[in-house]
């Protein structure tokens, strides 16, 4: 029996969609760096930023069946992410299912296999971050199962957590702590913009960050290029 | 002994041309799901498509002598298919060879081994399917075959064979069923364009392309989030 | 003890900055292939080409605590080499050590493991060439050295070579060769010049090289399609 | 803040000892083909086949302290699951770690990173299944998770479950599904005997399946050489 | 439409059987450096060497259904030569259908995907060279081809070509030159023969090959370690 | 020009030999966790461990001569380092080199390439420690060096170092190092020697460390399944 959870619990949409202005390394650092998807996962195109809530399903080998089933899940605002159950490199996903999740306010597709017809899917705007860009087709013969926790890029993915996908790759944010990442976030920004103008000040990460100390502490030590060679 | 067929028969031109307008996943699906080059390898830039007839050479490792001799069995319309006989990632193939291969009117390379100056070739517009991009420089030492079949991005090309290359990667037509392959993909995109228009719409794929009874039959169910965890 | 080489000889700055005009491939083939880096090092965006004078580093597993203090010893005309001391993906490096970096004259970084924050890397215009593109962060517990011979990318690189990086990849030059490998340069680009006219003129490599003779001692032989298949 | 649950809820011990006995393909199969880790995961030496119950944990990049932490969550029978957060080739695992497990009864390691000690550990017989074989240190700074939910070689682990390894890799059972697995899988067992038998003496899986009606539907043509040879 | 075969012809079966003695390495190199297929097969237990006659058959993604198909055109003495036509790991192969194949006769399967029960097949003394090991089951749906050219492990293989796999990898050389090369192998036994014996006595491949002359007219130098020191 | 250093300082041969006993990862350890070469140097057999003093060649693509001129430079009690200068994969070595190399006492290979013979080289007994297994043969056209500092397994390699290598891979130790690390290799092995008998007793690491303070400090919480369901 193949299941398909219909009501999930999704995190609050506008804190899902803000997530995107933080981008996805800021995100990642601000709950503790965890949940960052494996870096196969690439966009098939540059400069798309998107944050919403995620819609799962798993993929028997090539077989793409039930992203039919889940695009029935979705609604705006969500991203749908994909897990094949064995590793898979054909197209399971191409511009006429970009074009019907695109009806549906679908923000993007998370893909841990393959992807096809990049150009089209450019040109409309619809970004997907997968494993691989083949065009070999898929079949539709295995049931999966839609809405269930998944593993997608060595990442664990429950229904309504909160995705974020730019050209860095994608995170996951627990639906529970999406609040209160989008907190740390926010003031790991601040932070960090005092910490560019130092920099584009001239100073340096040893001063900005006061590393010196630790450093003389752990044992670094400096030498001119004479005392090193004659080290050799 | 190495051979260079010297006659070989292609497929018709105009077919062969023809054929870049309908893409590498719809050519793909039209000839049933065969003759995909594996996705290893990619188009050094962005955006070109085309479509034409393969003069074939297999290479040495490490040697891109034989495209020099493949070369001169190029016509006008030609796409030049290079496999190495051992996994290699030399630049087989630079800027000067694509001058010469423009020169002679050929449309493009499918090279399962290393390309470099990738910036030039972008700049001149002479598009190279590699499966590395690499610097490294190639010797002149070693024979191999041209126009005989080949091996190349684990697929079995024929000279004379159609080869079509868009972003989505690349696949081979044999001679033989140019045409109906050619017929075959004009109605595929007929009938995606009425699929898109339902997609557009709003219409599900479950309802495009009736898949709801058979999903029942093989035990799809849906459950609520409340029923799923105490099922757990 | 880990160690800081303080006071390292560079190679000549004038000559090191106009390498970049012969660009990557160039380089290499001028001082007799040697010195490319494995070309799993990729830019991080298209179109940048640098050269400068190595200041190196290694970096433990997970840990970018060297850039920073490798970053006190970069010059202008510098490009920083970061090579870690076991495979990793982690992103070592990201806009706010870019800023830092810029600030100081620095052209490009070279990093044999993952960088992040690449669409603020790209608007800021410091080019990077690393090995993965990932967001996970490092920590900084761990020295490595500064200013040490590296082995980065599959390459030896000493503090003070040239570096050169392009669309192609990357390429040392030892600090001595740097102006003998320069006129080599030249020479090759003046040569090659020589040979695309005669290619855009629709000449054959096998006559520009005068390659027929050699061939045919190799043992190449133009047989017709009816021969061949009488052959198998 | 990092969490240890302490008292989770495991399989029965009788029944996930017992898997074993069927072997991973067969008790892949009899859950409807879902659960197998990926195949990077491989034995670090041939022919050890043990089952039993998950414990999990996440290890950051480069550190190992949490398999410390785990191994006094560790019962007689448990085997020990651990993931890293990121990918991973450092040895996070080895000879003196495999004697503490050892002594708490433990059967093996699932561990999607780096093992070393290999050649003791075969002494020793304890068994790990590893992503990679490598020497390189682990560092004890950062904090992870134990017994959570983990995704461990693209698959969904959960405290308790029912692990599964021999040499063709690894499968996870729901703790909830241990028991109807077992049956599945005696069921298969006893079918697949029936099989074997028949094909010994000589009988096709084209008779023993039924298959020839239905790849006749399908369009299954057989031809001579030289009727295949006029149609090319 | 799919097409089987039925009446190929085969390389002799005394001299395809006859070239396992001399082992992959000598038969690829007495046939000229051609034939290699790619190092990703790998035996799944080490010290089968076999030779033997091609039968071969394409494979869709996750579908095993066509080597049932080709079973039943193996004869003693074939090897089965299974090519998918997309990147696949899972697991087309194992003890059943290795047991149906033993008992007609065939020595072997070189299969570029993935084979599992390998346990099982090293106690049988079934050989397989394959690309992966991994348990994951396939799918009966879809139609491939027996008995016609494919292109299996980067390399072009016909059937009735001759097959020779060992610890080395695999080899395939046509039909029409297996006695040919099998003269070839010899020779270069007898030959190597020779030259074992001289390095056994201490004397050098620089002599016995005699190689001075060209390395020094190459520009090799000899130098001392304060030579080369103060070139640096 | 290229060079052969004919007269390189080497480690003590005793201090050299010494370190085998001590295993790859314990001497990895000794010096600080640095100086291992990459995992994808592996045995082509299990069980061998050796240690001795290195000779170091380049290797141009699919070019194995300098291994014939590096043989002529090695002792007894060395270990050859081969280093290609380019991503390769050819069968740069076999039984022949290996019978020339046992016949001067070499105790085994490092070769970021690929090797051949393999069943051989195991049953001669000359250890070597490869990239790849491929029998793919090599020219003898282009100079490469020997005796100079190597980048081989993405660490850097002076000829005269200790190269240690086993089953768990191969690690450098610098020849100014060797008796330092030997003292700090028999230190850690004592210290572990006590740890694996209160291991063995049962002990954890945890208390065998003194962990538990710091990991509290650090904020590692222990809960109940029933508390850590409740929080999510």
């Amino acid at each position: 029996m193949s299941i398909v959870v219909a009501d999930i619990k999704r995190a609050d949409p506008e804190i899902a969609a803000s997530l995107a202005a933080y981008g996805v390394a800021t995100v990642h650092e601000a709950q503790g760096r965890v949940g960052l998807l494996h870096h196969r996962l690439r966009p098939i195109y540059r400069g798309a930023t998107i944050s919403g809530t995620a819609v799962t399903c798993t993929l028997p080998p090539g077989d793409n069946w039930m992203i039919h089933v889940a695009a029935e899940q979705c609604q705006p605002g969500d991203i749908l992410v994909a897990a094949p159950i064995s590793e898979a490199h054909s197209g399971y996903f191409g511009d006429l299912l970009g074009t019907s999740l695109m009806a549906r306010g679908v923000k993007g597709l998370v893909l841990d296999a393959g992807c096809r017809d990049i150009g089209d899917l450019e040109k409309m705007g619809f970004p997907v971050w997968s494993r691989s860009i083949c065009a070999h087709g898929t079949v539709k013969e295995t049931l999966g199962e839609v809405n269930v926790p998944v593993s997608c890029g060595d990442a664990l993915i429950c229904p309504g957590d909160v995705i974020v996908a730019d050209d860095d790759g994608v995170v996951v944010v627990p639906r529970q702590k999406a609040a209160e990442v989008k907190k740390a976030a926010e003031a790991r920004i601040a932070k960090e913009e005092k910490s560019r103008a130092r920099y584009q000040a001239g100073e340096l990460g040893l001063d900005v960050n006061k590393m010196r100390g630790r450093l003389q502490e752990k044992g670094l030590t400096y030498v001119t290029q004479a005392a090193w060679e004659k080290g050799q």
